[in-house]
Parts: C-alpha cells; structure tokens; sequence
C-alpha cells in the first residue's frame, strides 16, 4: 500500500484525554479515532491490526474444532425475559424499540440467542457435542468508558458456546479452548496468564480469565514464581503451614487505647508486632451475624467466607449493625464473651497463635495476652483470607507474587444455568429429556488488540509482533525529488510484494525527519530507507525492536529479510 | 468439515412464510434461521458463503484503491442532525438512547459518520483522492421486511466513499467502482446489469444500480437485447423515430362517450387504433397546471416531466383541482380550448399524429378529427413517456426489453451534498477552501447470497457456483456401519483436504436417501459417493449442476476432479 493513497494521519502531540501508553498509541499513529465516548473508528491501520488477531482467533478456533456463525446484534427482548436477564443486566445493556413498539436489546453477549436457536434445532445427544463461534461487534453501555479500546461500549468480541449431553463432553470442550485461548495470546505475542477466577453468580467450578499483564490493568492476579499458577487475588488458596507459638501464660489484661482505630494503630501504641494481634470483623451471612477472625496483618477475603459458610449472601456489616450485635463500635470489637447468637469463625493463622491483642468489645479498649480457647473460642478454622506475596503457591511450587492484569479472555462451565431457564433440552440415550450442558468463552478482539499496544511500545512509539503488524516492511523513500530514489522505492516495492511481504510504502512528499517519526510511530518491524546510497544500489535496513541496522546491496536484500524475520519471529 | 461436528439443520417442509425460493431454500437446506421478524442468524453454511462473498468484495475493493475500515454502528444523533437526517430518514433508521440519555442512530448508512471523520483528518487536496470502505452489519427498520435476506432489518453491506478535490478525480474513482462491482458480480455467477437510476433527491448526474435479473425483482429494467444498455424504466429514453400521418382534412367533430374512461373504453366505443388517440394528463408542476399528452397507448413518465420542466415536484392533479382547472372531470379533459393559465406540452409520438381523438373538457364527450396545431397548440414537445418493449435501445443497439431486477448494488456520484451540509472542506491549489467532492458506493453482502441462491437451484435444491459454495466437495459414506466405507471416506477426506479442496464428509448415521436428498439441498459443486464398490477401490462422482456421474478409481479421483473444476470454472 502507497502511504499517499490511503488514511494514517498521525500526531505529534499526546492527546489530552488519552492516559494509556496504548490508547495514546493507537491515536498518535493513526490506527484509530473516537467517534464519541467509548466508541471508535478503526482507520485502515487499526483495520489490520483486528484482522490479523481476527485471523488468529479464527484458525485456533477452527482446530478446537469450533464452527463459525454469525447472529444478529438485534435481540428481541423475550429472549432476556426468558432467561432474566432482561431485568437484572442494568443499564449496561443497551435497550431500544422497533417502528412497532417492540423491545429489543443489543447484543451485549449471546447467551440467550444461541440457546434458543440450538433448543430449536438440537433434540437428541446424537447431535452433540457442538461448539459455535462468531466473531462480531458487542455492544455494553459502560458507566466510565475508558482506556480507548480497553473499555468501550462498542467493541469487537469472539464468543463461543459449546452443548453437550455429559460434563465429560463439556470438560474436554473446556480444555480444548484453555489450550486455543493460550495459543491464540502466545501467537499475538502476549504475556499472560490463565488466571483461575471467580464464578460469580452464575456458579460452575472451572472458570478461568486470560489476563495480560500490564500495570494498568484493572485486576490484581496472584501467580507463582516457578509455575503456572495463576489466580484472581480473591481466588488465590492459602495454603501456608504456621508455626505454633507459646503463650506466655499471662493473664488477659485490659488496656485503654484511646483513638487507636486501626490495628496498626493499636500495635504501634502496644508497640507489639501487627503479627500478634487478631483483625475481627462482624459479617451479616445469609442475614446473620458472623465474627471472622484474621491475623492482624492479614485482611479477611469474604468470598473464601461465602465459600465456607456456603452462603447466598456476605456482607460486612454496617456501623449500626456493629453496634446492635456487639454493642460498640467497629474499632473495638474482638472475639471475648460475644453473645452466643455471633457465630466465631477464624482463618487458619489464629490458630497458631501465642499471646494475643485484640479488640474488647468496649469502646477505646483492647485485651492483651489473650489465649485461644482460654479467653475466647471459635467454632472453626479455614482458609479466610487474601494471599500475601511471599506466600507458598498453592501448587507446590514456589511463591505467590502479585501483578496487574488487562482481562482478554474468558473461558467458562455454564452448566445447565441457561438451557434450564430456557428449557433447552434434549433426549438422552435413555430417551429421558435433560437440559444441555454448556460452555462459554470470550475473547475481546478489540481490546487484545489494545493490550497488545499496551505491550509492544518504547518512547517512540509502537513497536508491533511480527504476527500482528499491519503490514511487514516499512519502505521509506527519503526524497521524493530525487529520481532515483524515488524508482528504487517503487523497485523494491513491487519485488518485495512480489515476494510475499506486506508492504507500506511512504511515497509522501514529506521531510525525511516527519517520515522518520511517522515510520517509528507506527512501528513496522522492519524499515527499509531508501536514500542517497540507492545510487549505489544501497539501501538500510532497519529492526524497529532492536534499532539494528544493516547496510544491504539491492540484491540481497530479500535473503537479508528472510533472515531477519526468520529471527524476529523466533523472540 | 466432518458433519457430525458442525450444524446443517435441513428442512423436508417447505417453510411456511417463505415465499420466494432463496428463502425457502436458505431455510431448508439450513443456512439461515430467522430470529424475528426481518432478523436471521447465518448458521455454519451461511457463514461460509456470506464469507466467500466478502472475500470477493474484499479483492476487488482494494484492486479499485479502496481502503479497509470498520467504523462504529452506534452513531451519535448530532451527526444526522448536521447533515439534516435526523428528521428527514423517518422511521427506517432506528434510532436509541444511552444511559446518559444522549441519543443515537445505529448505523443505516454511514455518509455522516465517514464525512465527519475525514473532514477531522483531510485539509488539504493533496491528501486527495481517497476511496474507503467497510464491511458490516448495517440496520434498517422496513416497514414489510420479506423474501428473507433480500429485505431484512439487520444486514450485511459493503459501503464505500470516496473523496476528491475535483470533479474529474471522482468520474475516475467512479469508473473503476463500476469496474470492480461488474467483477464482483460476474465472480459470484449473477446475471446482473448495471442500471441506470433516478438520482431522486440528492441529485448527481451519475448514478448505476447493479440489478441481478430475476422475476421477483421489485424493479422494473429497460434493457437492450444486443447491448449492454440498462436502465430503470423510469430513466430509459425513448429514441423512436416515428412515421408522420396524414391528416384527413375533416372538420374536429363532438361525439358523446358516455361512461367511457379510459382510452381503451374510447378507443374500441369509437373503432379506431389507440394510437389515433391522445392521452391527456393535468399535473401540478411547482404549483402550475400542465397538460401532458401522449399518445393513447402511452404512459407519461413524471420524472421525464420533471426534468424537461425543471421542476421541484411534479404531481398528478387530484380530480378535485382538475375540475378547478379544466370544468370537467378526469376521463374527458383534452387539449382543445383549454384556458391560457394551463400550460401544454406533449410527448414527441404526438407531433406525428393525423387524426386525433380526444377528450373534449367536457363529460362524457370526445372529439374526433383533431388536428395538432389546427385545433389545439402544443408549447414544447419532448420525450415525457416510458419505453415500451419493442422501443429502439437508446444507444442504437437493438431493441428494449423488459426485466424484473433485485437490486444488489448501487454506485452514486454525490458531490457536495454531505461537505457541504457538514462543512467538509480542504484547501484547494490557490489555498481556498471548497467543499469535499464525494461517491458513495454500497453492495448488499447477505442480499448477494439471497441473489446467488435466487438464480442458482433447482427442483432438489441450490447448485451454487464454485467461486461461493461453501465446501468445493461433499464426502458421503452411505452405509457408516460398513468399515471399508468409513474408512475410504476418511481416507479421501483427508486426501482432498491435503490438495486444498474444502471438504465436507457425511459421516452421519443416517439413510443413505437422507444423506443424498440433504446433499442435492446443500448442493455443493461435486459430489462423491463412497458405497459398495469401495471395497474394489471405486467411488462415484456427481457434478451436482448437470447430474452427470462419473466411477472412478480412487487413484484417479484427484486428476478427475482437477477436470472438473477446471470445467465448472469455465461455465
């Protein structure tokens, strides 16, 4: 492509409402603008750049053997009515009426579409397992959109959905796609992990998201320094082994510490470690009251509570609910003589306790040398709270480290939560009609494309995977007076497409600097300048990762390439 | 593709709302399913083909210069308020709002959406000419969507714009549109022509429609039978050289019809030819009355009116204002006497006329004997009538024929109506700023396969062309429980997959009379039947499109089909 012929207007300067390096990218070299807040144009370069993840999604999805549809945007709202969702999605899913009155969403996902239409056309387990893709824009009214592509409200997504009459089938349904969503981000050169992640509402035990890593990411994921294992913070097991200390055999003492709200509040004044001290905090659980006990540096993770207690509902509870159960406010209260309707539960440190300081149920007050089941007692112990980094990986092998994440996929076991509600179901070999078993998995085709941004850039600017670039070669015809510059670019070009590679041509009547900066800014892997030196059948060629350049003589140049993107896509 | 794993949902009954054949067959052989009302999803096969012709469009949209984009289809309501079709595009454009209340259109069309973006980025005529597209969903609230995909709610389209900085640089963008459309349609197989077209309301000299010719066209074609000339009927030129008649000499006399209405109730009451008659109609011409004649078994063209008047709007006169104007009602008005405020103008077939029969302004009266320029004055004569089969080709070659078309394209010289309603300008070579010179160019992707499917079935199903089927070849074992099938089956599965061919194998376990009805439904190119002569190494090959077989000897099976397709290609 001639770059006069088609739309890369680049900018010099760092649009003002732009705070990622990607969105600011993305909008500097011309791969993208906004039309209005969350929604955006892509220009002929972004085009590319979604086609070429496009690509990659689809081949992935084909050998898991995935096959391809294409559902409208347009879903009649019975369908949400069908499975609830039409009432309980929010104002994320954005709502419209048809010339005739008739209520309509766009589609924010497909859950609702697809199982109706494969309820239609699926009677018998003979006819599963199925897996259906497509790869389509989405729609979702985000309060706060942000991040360009990262958090819009219209943007390009793969779904998928598999059926299957068994949990075998599903299970390996499942583990193809862990394996396609990895070579998928592998492929787009990514730094990612398969976090295991909440299941939300929705329930089902497997469930992982596909985080990139990236200082802006919007989640913390917990992985191992040694292994594989990756987990949401709040999923993350905690599977340390204490050791016991001795209690000095003091009795419970009773300390003012006026003021001292926090437990490191407490410690400093007590001038006690934060390690020998137990955080207490009153939940309402299924509507009533529960006291979780954590060590004083650890913080109590509810979702690991709701787990245990097997509950529907957990919520701290509120300063007048404090005030009701226990009598005092929430800086004060501890584990001694609560009333027997507060269930006492604790994590799994408190056990291996010695001496310790804890709130006393009166207000301004602590106890210290508290002893367990001497002083206070608890009904159980379990896994309650969030990991630290230094923690052992739950795997066995080495430690949890903390890192932010950008979400880009998201591999679920739906179960029956669907095909239940909309009565999608099928005869099984005993002819007895049973709901469908079913996965989903998403990828944000869009917003992988921004996290790849987000990776591959330095101070200026992109600097694309080869498997993802828009085009291969960048070539730069330096002075476009000079005749003979201008006839070997057009030479090489024409060779070079000949032989296979994506070329972009910069045949503007631009100073050199602006084509340099333009050439940067976009971020080909490889620039090929053709300068004063085409006289002498010269020309350089330079690696935009690395900075490299290389002298090349007209005639070799296509070996130079081959050995250099044979190299490039080796890293 | 193995069938077992992927969906083809066929039919036996004839779908009850569908009434035209693409649909019916769309359905039944299982390429679309409808959701609601005007809204289909494109299942695997449909998927497959939709992709084939995106393809196409794809290649021969960058061969013409264009580049690729995707733009949003949640268009902000400002956009359409600018150009001032907020309020004019009714209530086909759907419209909807989002949390915040802002209002928006989703995506009919994007002439806005794409003027407003390049206005942002182009200043200069010297980033001129640029040819954009894209390929997407597009919406349109039809009042009667119907015929499936050819009139539906949420489609696919190709919609492309160029823009330039003077006139010649769009007939040249223009040419090579009208070039790459005639590809795209010639490679998916249609039977097309390119239309001429009413400009309607946007005005522009040029403007093509690409028609596929079929019986359940909405449109009426005038074309040549020995050129390549095609028009709306509406736009077609009469270029009869008519013979003069003579006059008998005899006196204009008064004869009473009565009840007689329409020239053929004249005509045959009074025995002559209704070629001896003139047609007289009162049209209200920006607010003025005008009496058009054509001869009797003519009609008068009101856009032909329109533009030899050069008017704004032309209508018909209501009886009311006819009787206001002329003091009798519709079926007796004529040319004779009729008062100086009412202008008369005729089609030239009138000028050739001896004796006339005509209304006599009058009820129930006629004249006979009338002589032009005797009894009555004419103040411009012109073509004002539609072409009639038989009529001489506008372009000297042959003779006009008539046709029923589906429109699949439609290509249209725009000029400054969007930069100028939107202030799109650049600075011209003098450093003046003009308004942007614009084309806009669109393809409807899902009607194209509708059209594909229209003209190519038959009795057992569609036969698509080779260049759109969605596998090349159909695989079918007839009997799964016998080894030596499924094993051959598989074998050449794999093989022809090896040479590149896309493959779909029946491997169900069905009857073989399903399997051979549900193969003529899908009706892919070439089919191969692996029966009992597996065992001795032969299958059978089926062209689907003639019904020819061929045995053939496994070894031998690849060379066949090389001929084959190299045929099939040519046809």
């Amino acid at each position: 492509m001639k770059q006069s012929q088609t739309l890369i207007p680049t900018l010099r300067e760092v649009p003002a409402d732009a705070d990622v390096k990607s969105h600011q990218l993305l909008l500097r070299a011309g791969f993208i603008r906004q039309n209005t807040s969350g929604i955006y144009s892509f220009l002929p370069l972004g085009r590319k750049v979604l086609q070429k993840v496009e690509a990659i999604v689809r081949e992935e999805m084909d050998a898991a053997g995935g096959v391809e549809m294409l559902m409208p945007a347009l879903q009649q709202a019975e369908l949400w009515q069908e499975s609830g969702r039409w009432a309980s999605y929010g104002p994320e899913l954005m709502r419209m009426t048809d010339r005739h009155n008739r209520e309509f969403a766009l589609g924010a996902t497909h859950e609702e579409m697809v199982t109706s239409l494969i309820r239609d056309e699926i009677k018998s387990y003979k006819r599963l397992p199925l897996t259906v893709y497509q790869i389509q824009s989405k729609f979702r009214d985000e309060k706060r959109p942000r991040f360009g592509l990262l958090r819009g409200r219209e943007f390009l997504m793969k779904d998928a959905y598999s059926f299957h009459s068994d949990q075998k089938s599903l299970d390996e349904a499942y583990d193809l796609m862990v394996t396609a969503y990895s070579n998928i981000f592998r492929r787009c050169g990514l730094n990612f992990r398969a976090v295991l992640a909440d299941s939300g509402a929705i329930g089902g035990k497997d469930n992982h998201e596909f985080m990139v890593l990236s200082e802006i990411g919007e989640d913390t994921i917990a992985y191992s320094d040694s292994s594989d294992y990756a987990a949401n913070l709040e999923m993350a097991a905690v599977t340390v082994e204490y050791e016991q200390r001795k209690h000095s055999g003091q009795k419970m003492a009773r300390i003012e510490t006026p003021d001292k709200k926090s437990i490191a509040d407490v410690a400093d004044f007590l001038q006690v470690d934060q390690q020998e001290t137990v955080k207490s905090m009153l939940f309402i659980v299924d509507e009533k009251p529960v006291l979780v006990l954590v060590r004083g540096d650890h913080e109590v993770n509810d979702i690991k509570v709701k787990n245990v207690m097997n509950a529907k509902v957990v919520e701290l509870a509120t300063p007048e609910e404090t005030v009701k159960w226990l009598g005092v406010n929430v800086g004060s209260i501890g584990p001694v003589q609560v009333p027997e309707s507060i269930e006492v539960i604790a994590d799994n440190a408190v056990k291996f306790l010695g001496d310790i300081v804890c709130g006393a149920n009166e207000e301004g007050t602590h106890y210290k040398h508290v002893q367990l089941d001497r002083d206070f007692s608890v009904k159980k112990f379990d896994d309650l709270r969030f990991v630290i980094e230094g923690d052992p990986s739950p795997d066995g092998n080495g430690t949890i480290q903390f890192a932010k994440g950008i979400e880009v996929g998201h591999v679920f076991k739906l179960g029956t939560v669907y095909s239940e509600a909309m009565n999608a179901t099928i005869l099984d070999e005993n002819g007895r009609a049973k709901p469908m078993i079913m996965g989903c998995y998403g990828i944000g085709v869009s917003r992988t494309v921004a996290a790849i941004a987000e990776q591959f850039n330095d101070d200026n600017g992109l600097v694309w995977p080869v498997n993802i670039a828009p085009y291969n070669l960048h070539i730069i015809a330096v002075n476009m007076k000079d005749e003979t510059q201008v006839q070997v670019s057009e030479e090489l070009y024409k060779l070079l497409t000949d032989y296979r590679y994506n070329v972009l041509l910069d045949d503007r009547t631009e100073r050199v600097g602006v084509k340099f900066a333009d050439s940067d800014l976009i971020g080909l892997p490889v620039r090929i300048t053709v300068g004063k030196k085409a006289s002498e059948g010269i020309v350089e060629v330079k690696i935009r990762k690395t900075g490299e350049t290389y002298e090349v003589q007209k005639e070799e140049l296509t070996d130079k390439l081959q050995d250099i993107f044979r190299q490039l896509s080796n890293i």
